[in-house]
């Protein structure tokens, strides 16, 4: 098992975009249950199987298996729960450490979120100047909410 | 993918168990809905992480990896739903076909269950004489199911 430690952040703007490349991913769910989430995904041209614990303020545990592509892709088309969840994943160097911005599609176009990951929970972080406010502990921002509750369904929507 | 073609029966006595050799399983589920069950399970010092979709009829898609062992018994003791499945496996041998034999413990004690694995729905099966009521539909007898209502909860147990 590996601890997922994570920050997560809306976007003040799109500066970070200067330069970067995307990988298209794609992802669906087998278990939306927050304490036991089993995802399907598809990361550009790699499949990949992963279970998450419960989230503990920013901490998570996180098993992740690769698996064929085809397979992934058979998962997604015929088992997974609907909508999936499309981004594009664009990974930003800053200060430092990897900062991974997903640009949502689909049922969550126009939501854009900033994941920084950390070896600790209270590791120092110097924030880019494009990042903006942090939502590391709303349960909105989760991609498996947003597969149940899009971003176009919210009331007030701040991507 | 592959198609797990399975059915299932109701044991007459123990004859079978002449000579036989068991294997200690344990398993637990991460999603028990019945369209895309994943399940974490170790077989003798073995662990995987299986998928399974739907069954119709005798026919089930199924994903199996293997994972690393300590990572199933982790899963299992930490995510999965409880109570979890114990049981003891055979694998019998009969008119060219391997019966696996499920003799459960825990909360499932007292329930014995034959499965048969075919190549396809209408393959002729020679049934063994030790082999009574087929039970290949009946969704009680599903080890998901097994573990959310064990059989010594049953009002009438058949097992």
């Amino acid at each position: 098992m590996a601890l997922e430690i994570e920050r997560k952040f809306l976007l003040r703007n799109d500066s970070w975009k200067v330069g970067a490349q995307g990988v298209a991913y794609r992802q669906g769910y087998l278990s939306l249950d927050p304490q036991r989430t089993v995802r399907v995904r598809i990361a550009g041209d790699r499949g990949f199987l992963t279970v998450k614990g419960a989230t503990r303020g920013c901490v998570r545990s996180e098993y992740e298996y690769p698996i064929p592509l085809e397979q992934a892709r058979q998962l997604l088309d015929e088992l997974c729960h609907r909508p999936q969840i499309e981004k594009t994943r664009y990974r930003v160097p800053h200060a430092g450490l990897v900062w991974e911005i997903d640009e949502f599609h689909g049922a969550n176009e126009g939501l854009v979120l900033a994941e920084v990951e950390l070896d600790r929970p209270d590791q120092p972080v110097v924030l880019p100047d494009w990042v903006g406010e942090e939502v590391t502990g709303d349960e909105r921002y989760y991609n498996a909410c947003l597969s149940r509750t899009p971003f176009s369904s919210w009331p007030q929507r701040r991507g």
